[in-house]
């Protein structure tokens, strides 16, 4: 079940016990999980970014859970970003075998699409995501409002992942983005709850029919991020920023192979940059390919044939 | 796939490529994987026991999966007892986000209960198997002969296991069980096969329609566990060793509940002792009611209106 509604977060219907909440740091200092009005039997609070993404601190959570008597058949809620969720997802998923989660994200990036599709995971000292389950949520609670008090940089970041529905099969959300990229960021609404439905409808297709992730379909949602997550570890940047760089590396490849018309390339990019999102790096490209054979998705790259026309090469 | 077969482990057909051993040290020096003639991309030897069931080793097996260019489509090849399909099974199941896996059951325990039916995981410091996820292998190879190398109170230790099936649902198998569970100790090779044969069918039988363990059908093989795992924990016994004690315990309170002829228990727990398994302990019953709250059942205790006639209470 998904829900996309402008103050959900306040009016959300919990069940009244069995609730564990997972949140990090800057979303508790937000409110957040406050103002879902829920009675939690217990809480852990994550560190904010990436490095929670460990096996060792999924050990920390679990061990939170028992103490604090959560069934197999209780919940745990995830109140946050990607790595919340990611976190979080897997916990329940290897929590007695299996116990029910419900996501509320409160970053762009997992309101629309990290929350949507079911992966849920850690990362190894080798490469990100390479520990993690299929473990969809029982409910995708979206209150586009929570982007309220998001960072300037994470949410244009998240942009990032809202532009990539456009590249890889809907061009004229594409040109949307075009139009109203900037509102959005800015603070538009209106803008952001149509880009967030928009997104959350494609990936939910891209997902229905391929919930493992083995026939190539939704591999098109990795548009970018062979590149984007060897750049990321590299780098330091914001998944979305790497993404983003990773997307102009992804269309300048297929223009180079002659799969792409150089101008549909250079629209491509030249959106990324208009809204602020980085779109090159100085990383020694052999350190980047060294990164990309570890990656979990092998040798296949997703490479494009234009704007809206993504494809597993 | 389920194959029982004397034999088995010299003739099994396994992939030609993409193969990860993971074993224990002792059954590795008795020569079983190599047995297999299986040309492994990389391996991991467990010290054995239950102490290497924890979410540390699981991190150390996978990043030697990562170290050696397993793929998602790879498969791990678990050889040994019930410690070592739990953790192989699990690492496979979190592995890219799942990788299939072979069971290759060497341990009595192994071959007539634990390689059935899809649990994996691993303990967490408040209690067994609270971390781990349901993951079925893709073949189950069971070669009787393997049990030649047991040591023999390991081997005792899972003939509890086997007369469980007999104590749960099948009193005809608990009489044959009393017929010759002696010989089958002693090294009776028809024994052996007929018990596993048996045990095989009655898990399969039970698990069928409850994959998850929800319906409370799939529950019954925990007759003897809920004691059984604070036993473990507290003193240190064999799993097998702890789970007879615990089905003694469960048939002695049956009985003190008027759900029990005294006669049925008494006839159960002599034979459990007739072939040298313990059937009573000196652990404070304080300590193991603590120990009891926190494993994963809850309330719901495996109880028994006689021999075969065990139900959830």
């Amino acid at each position: 079940m998904i829900r996309i509604e402008d103050g959900l977060i306040g009016a959300a219907a919990l069940p009244a016990t069995g609730l564990f909440l997972v949140t990090d740091a800057n979303v508790a200092a937000a409110g957040w999980p406050d103002r879902l009005g829920a009675d939690f039997a217990g809480r852990h609070v994550l560190p904010p970014g990436e490095a929670s993404k460990t096996l060792a601190r999924i050990e920390a959570l679990l061990e939170a859970m028992i103490a604090a008597g959560i069934g197999r058949g209780d919940h745990v809620v995830a109140v946050g970003g990607g790595v919340t969720l990611d976190v979080a997802g897997f916990a329940a998923a290897i929590f007695k075998r299996g116990c029910p989660w419900v996501a509320v994200p409160t970053s762009l990036i997992a309101q629309a699409d990290a929350a949507i599709g079911g992966k849920t995971g850690v990362n190894a000292p080798q490469g990100k995501n390479l520990i993690g389950a299929f473990h969809p949520p029982a409910a995708v609670l979206i209150d586009p409002g929570a982007l309220a008090t998001l960072p300037g940089r994470e949410l244009r970041a998240g942009y990032a992942e809202v532009v990539k529905y456009g590249l890889i099969g809907d061009p004229a959300f594409f040109a949307w983005c075009e139009a109203n990229g900037a509102a959005l960021i800015a603070g538009d609404k209106t803008a952001r709850r149509h880009a967030i439905e928009t997104c959350v409808a494609a990936k939910t297709a891209l997902v229905a029919g391929d919930e493992r992730d083995t026939t190539g379909r939704r591999a098109l949602l990795n548009f970018g991020h062979s590149f984007g997550h060897a750049i990321e570890a590299e780098t330091g940047l914001a998944h979305g920023e790497a993404v983003a760089i990773g997307m102009a590396m992804a269309f300048e490849l297929s223009v180079e192979r002659g799969l792409c018309p150089a101008e549909e390339a250079a629209r491509a990019i030249r959106h990324l940059a208009a809204v602020g999102l980085p779109v090159r790096t100085d990383v020694d490209p052999a350190r980047l390919a060294a990164r990309m054979a570890h990656d979990k998705k092998g040798g296949a790259l997703v490479l494009t044939r234009g704007i809206g026309r993504a494809f597993l090469s």
